[in-house]
């Protein structure tokens, strides 16, 4: 869909590397994405009009709050416009979501959106309890349900019902490390076997550490700009993707509301609203960056967004359809499993990476002729969705 | 200013009594004021097309993130589009302004802004802890400073610059525990004395009890609409007031940093854009919903906005001119002051009152012929600002 000069774009984007940064802060990490994309945008930071900054954790694990001021100072941004987007592991395609409405409202041409969060610097059980904010804090977490838990039951169930096995699944995880090979931001670069992924050690049964994204630190940012602005400036439009939909949905954050918790309504939503504001049908879709923070989530993302039957999704994997070469590549840069999940900051990695995708810069990663790229983002198990479709 | 249909309106208000509510989990006091703003507008909650929460602390306080799902759920909104935005004492004008910009983007013509904050559930120290979040965890708190330190820093260099002395600012609170008496929502019913002020328990040199806004619970909402979507509705025009400025800047979160710490530089640009915006000066105000904080804040802010001269705008409140029937009435249903100042809700709260004056349902604190009325709402010393200009 274009709505002509109102059209938004990505002009610049900006990544660390996703890893255990103990060398640098918050705010160091932020602000290297943030420098990395106006660089690469090659613009004037003074024509930036506001900032979005998405994080879960800081709070938690910085004892800081209030980082759009904080990261507009130590970017050189101040008097900005500034905030702070949450919405737990959805945080980072939130603020993107929200910078993209900002430059629609006509009220400024260009705004950044950075996804920034830093896990690794506390103890692993603190970041755990973090984590789970992300879920019914009442009536969820009271009761013991720590996220691995949530995805552990929701994967028991999705190979009870549907006749299969934990390696079925497996395949997820595999595929996602393979892509991260030649990612040089992602966490881990190497490939791992399904009987690596069955042998790995339980964090919860049956889910093990091979399943599981990684707690990690990093960030990730993008430059958006509206038409107008973008044919005023001196930015080569080769450079640019366009964004041909953006969607949120919400569900229960309590996988016990929900009518069946093998059906990720809020994904299914908020990718028809996307499909519907693209003018486009899941076939259209030449690659899929999919919110895998375990390999049941992108069995069910696949299956919600339309690119398989209930049930089927685990299919994909097994007849190689997630593949680069394959019919709906997904991860393609290594996914939350293998480029790693700095929750807060996931989702601006996620779109940076359609933008590689379709700028034809991802390397040993090319998905051949992509046009249409999609990524999709979740708070807690699909509570908050965001999807972001991308044209060339 | 107006730019025809794509004007947004403030349609309906909810609020609940801002006070010790240990009865209530934080989603029960967000879903009161709600509701409570959705009977005021007369809607079907349907016609909604976007839930922001404005918070601070509920990572801290109830170790829940998420809060845009989760209070969507409890509200009955799913599967609306939700999130939650914080930029610390200021998320609650910054969830309205995100709301405002979101329904001028023209994607929805309804919005939900929900401010709501539980402070009491905790200890006071581990609030105490939260709210530093608001300013630098890394270069200010770590050397022990609160909050109410940084401001008595502050209240100490006004007092000396200025050569008057602490009771000179005590006029701020005084004023507002004065209008707090005639507000049903307010935490604080009684008057104070400056004497009062004086000899109150001492939180930090020169800081006393009664010169400190209250750890408190609350919630604020408000329902935004745009003119195409309210002609078309039964609404009737005369209880919605006109969005007649959004605007938001920043500054240093640490006051070191600042040229001049006495100069509210984010406070003094946000309400130069509003102004600009609104086509409209200093004097056309006819009340201002001031962040008084502590009533440092309350002086330093009338300076910045152009109401008083640096250095002067204790003299406002020396010569009455913030009182109801004075020049500039300020805090006129209790301010953060005797209101109460949730944090994440304050923002709201502001709105709300705004709104109130304007529809001429102040009661007894009703600013005579008031046509234009202003909000500022700070995070941590003025780091964010975000001002609102309403009119009738």
């Amino acid at each position: 869909m274009s709505d002509g000069m109102n059209d938004v774009y990505v002009v610049g984007i900006g990544q660390t590397a996703v890893s255990e940064h103990w060398d640098l802060s918050l705010r160091d990490l932020a602000v290297e994405s943030i420098i990395r994309s106006i660089k690469d945008a090659d613009i004037d930071k003074k024509s930036i009009g506001a900032l979005y900054v998405g994080n879960m954790l800081a709070g938690e694990t910085a004892e800081q709050e209030h980082l759009g001021a904080l990261i507009a100072d130590h970017a050189g941004l101040l008097p900005i416009d500034a905030t702070h987007v949450e919405s737990a592991c959805s945080s980072g395609a939130d603020a993107f979501r929200r910078a993209f409405l900002h430059i629609k409202s006509g009220e400024i041409g260009c705004a950044l959106a950075c996804g920034v969060e830093q896990m690794t610097s506390v103890l692993t059980p603190k970041a755990t309890v973090g984590l789970a904010g992300a879920t019914d804090a009442d009536y969820e977490v009271a009761h013991g349900f720590s996220f691995v838990a949530i995805n552990a039951l929701l994967t028991k169930r999705y190979l009870h019902e549907n006749h299969i096995k934990y390696e079925d699944l497996a395949l997820f995880p595999v595929n996602a490390h393979r892509n991260g090979i030649s990612n040089p931001y992602a966490m881990y670069r190497k490939e791992i076997s399904v009987k690596a992924v069955l042998k790995g050690s339980l964090i919860c049964d049956p889910i093990t550490i091979f399943d599981s994204s990684p707690i990690c630190d990093g960030s990730a940012a993008c430059i958006l700009m509206d038409e107008a602005t973008l044919e005023k400036s001196s930015i080569p439009k080769d450079n640019c993707v366009r964004v041909l939909a953006s969607a949120c949905a919400t569900d229960t954050l309590t996988l016990y509301d929900r009518e069946d918790p093998l059906v990720l309504k809020g994904s299914k939503i908020s990718a028809e609203k996307a499909y519907k504001i693209a003018k486009i049908e899941p076939k259209d879709i030449d690659f899929f960056e999919v919110h895998d923070a375990f390999g049941i989530l992108a069995a069910l993302s696949l299956e919600a967004c339309g690119f398989a039957p209930k049930g089927e999704g685990w299919k994909l994997a097994k007849e190689g359809q997630i593949a680069i070469d394959g019919e709906i590549p997904i991860c393609t840069m290594g996914g939350l499993k293998a480029r790693g999940h700095p929750v807060g900051a996931t989702g601006v990695y996620q779109i940076v990476e359609c933008v590689e995708q379709l700028r034809g810069e991802a390397g040993k990663n090319e998905v051949k002729d992509a046009e249409i790229g999609m990524a999709q983002n979740f708070g807690g198990s699909g509570a908050t969705v965001l999807t972001h479709i991308f044209g060339r």
